[in-house]
C-alpha cells in the first residue's frame, strides 16, 4: 500500500484536532476585557496543546518521510495514535476550564502518556515492516528523548496531586525538548546518499 | 473521471466525521474524576465508533485500490455510503448518553446496517462499472464478511429490545471480525501480476 | 497558477461543510424512540442539504476538470461560491428546527439562489479565463439546467409565504434535476479528442 | 523536505478555519424574519472574517508557489501563523455577539495584527532559508503593503476605544487592499524565466 493517502488521511485528522480545539474557548457573554479574564487558564491550555499537536505532526512527517510502505498493521498503529490525540481536545477543555486542577492536570498527563506510547508502537511497528537494517532504524537509533518523554509523564502524573504546577511545568518543558527538530531521521537519510 | 479527487473528498469527509465525534464528550462541571465516571459510557460509545469508522476508511481504501475509473453512478454511491458514516457522530452520542438503553442500541444498529448496505451497493457499483472479469470481482468473491455482517446487525437490532447487552456484543464481535484486514483484495491484486 | 492546490482547498471546505451540518442534530435527552420524533424535520431538511453539497461537489469537480490554469479573479468567484455554501448548515438548521415555516423556507430558498448564482459567476469567470473557443465554453452551452435553477429558487421563495410545502417540492425536484450528472462538459471533452 | 504535505496541511487548517467560524451564528429560537435580527452583525463580522481568511490562503498560496525547500524553522513559523488564524472564529465571534463593541473590536484587531505579524515572520523565515538571491526575496521587495497593513491594525486597535466605528471601516480599508491580489510574487517569477 502507497503512503500518499495515509499521509492525506493523518494530515486531515491532525488539521481537524488543532482547530477544533479553538471551540472550548466559549465566546464570553459582556463586551469588556474582564470577561475575558476567566478565559485566560483555557487560552493557555489551547496554546500547549495546540504546540503538541504541532510536534506530533512534524514528527509524523519525519517518520513518513523515512517510511515506503505501509502495512495494515502501520494502519491500525497510526489510527491507534490518531485515537489518542483527537482525545486531547477534551482534556486540554477540561483543564483549561478548572484552571490546572490536579485531577484534569493528572488526565492531560495521561492523554500525553498515552499519545507518546502510541507513537512509539506506531514507530517500532514502521520499523518491523521495514528491516533491521532500514534507515528508519538507523534514523531512530536508542530513541533517548521519546523514553525520557514517557518518564517525565509518568512524573507529571504522580505530581499533579501534589503539586499541580510542577505537573505544568514539567508539560511545558517535554514540549520544549520537542520543538527542536527530530534531525536523527533527517541526519540518517543524508548519511544513506 | 481520476480517482484522485474522489478519495481526497472521501479521505476528508471520513477524517472530519472520526475527528467531530470527540465533541460529543461534553468538558464536564467540576474537576475531580468523579465528574468523569457518567462520561464512561460516551468514551466506551466513542471508542467503537472510532474503530467502526477506521475500518470503513481502511476498506474504502483497497477497495478504490482495486478500481482504476470512477462513473457518476459510483460517485452517488460514495456519497451515499458517506451518508450514514455521518450520521455515526449522531447516533453514537445518543447511545452514550442513555448508556446503551434499548432504543439508542436499536438505531446505533439500524446506522451500522445502512452504512453496510451502503458500502455493498458502492462495492456492487464498482464492479459493474469495472466488469465481470476485473480484478475487483474477483478480489471480493462471495463477499462473506460482507453478508454475515448485515446478519448480523439484524440481529443485534432485533436484541436491542430483549438484552441491549448483547447487541452491544454483537456490535463489537462484528467489529472484531473486520479488524482483521481484508486481504481478498491485496491477493487478487498479487496473483494479477 | 495550477489547479491542485485550488481543487483541494475547495474540497476541503466543501468536505467540512457537508460534514458539520450534522452537528445540527442535536442529540436528544431521552431514550425512546418518541424523543427523536422532533428531530424528524431536522433529518429530512439535513437529507435535502446533504444531496445539495453533493451536487455542488459533483459539479464543482466536473468544471475545474475542463479547466487549466485558474486566475486570480477565478479564486474569489470561487471563493464567493464557497461562502455561500459555507450558510447552508445555518439555514438548514433553522428551516429544519421550525418545520418548514414560511419564514425559514424562505431563506432557505435565498440561500440556494445566491449559491446558485455564484456557481454561475464561477463558471462565467473560468470560461473568461479560458477563452471563447475553450472546451468549457462549448461544454456549457446555453447553461439551460443553471437558469431554470434560479428561476425555481425566485418561485419557492416566493411561493415560501402562500404554501411552504409547494416551495419545498420545489427544491427537492431541482435537486432531483441536478442528480442526474452534467453530461455536457463529459461529452464536450470526448468530442474534443 | 518537500512543500507538498505543508501546503496540504495549511490548506486543511485553513479550510477548516474558514468552515467553523459559521458555527458560531447560532440557529436562532423562532421562525420569523425578526429572529434573525440580532445576528446581523454576527453575519457582517463573519463576511469579514471570510474574506480575511480567504486572502491569508490566497497569499500564502503565493508565497509557497516561489518556494521550493521548506526547513524546520518555516514550519514552526508556518504553525505560528495557523495559531493566530485559528484564534480569529473566537474574536469574529466576540465581536458579532457584542454589535462592534469597543473591546471586541480592539481584540479584532490584536488577533488581525497578531496574523499579519506571523504572516511577516514566516515571509522572513522563507526568504531567510531560499537565500538573498532568490525570487522570493526580489518578489517581496519593500513589503510596503505588508508594513502598512501592521501600522493600520495598530491605529485600528487604539482607535477602538474612541471611535469603534472608525476600527471597523479601517479594518474593511485593509481587506480590500489585500483584495487586489499580491501581483508581486507572479510577475517576479515571470521575470525569472
Amino acid at each position: 500500500m502507497g503512503k500518499g493517502r495515509f499521509e492525506a488521511f493523518s494530515d486531515g485528522v491532525i488539521a481537524i484536532i488543532i482547530t477544533i480545539m479553538v471551540l472550548e474557548i466559549k465566546v464570553p457573554h459582556g463586551s469588556d476585557f474582564a470577561t475575558l479574564l476567566p478565559l485566560f487558564p483555557v487560552f493557555l491550555s489551547y496554546v500547549l496543546s495546540f504546540i503538541y499537536i504541532g510536534i506530533y505532526w512534524n514528527n509524523h512527517h519525519h517518520l513518513l518521510h523515512a517510511t515506503h510502505k505501509i502495512s495494515a498493521g502501520n494502519l491500525w498503529a497510526n489510527l491507534h495514535l490518531l485515537f489518542w490525540l483527537s482525545l486531547i481536545p477534551f482534556s486540554t477543555g477540561w483543564m483549561g476550564e478548572n484552571h490546572f486542577a490536579a485531577a484534569p492536570t493528572a488526565l492531560y498527563g495521561v492523554n500525553l502518556f498515552m499519545a507518546a506510547l502510541a507513537y512509539w508502537l506506531l514507530q517500532y511497528s514502521l520499523i518491523c515492516s521495514a528491516g533491521d537494517s532500514s534507515i528508519l532504524k538507523k534514523a531512530i537509533g536508542g530513541d533517548i528523548k521519546g523514553k525520557l518523554s514517557l518518564l517525565l509523564y509518568g512524573l507529571g502524573i504522580l505530581l499533579a496531586f501534589q503539586i499541580a504546577l510542577l505537573s505544568q511545568a514539567i508539560y511545558v518543558a517535554v514540549a520544549l525538548m520537542w520543538l527542536i527538530p527530530d534531525r536523527r531521521i533527517e541526519s540518517a537519510l543524508k548519511e544513506d546518499r
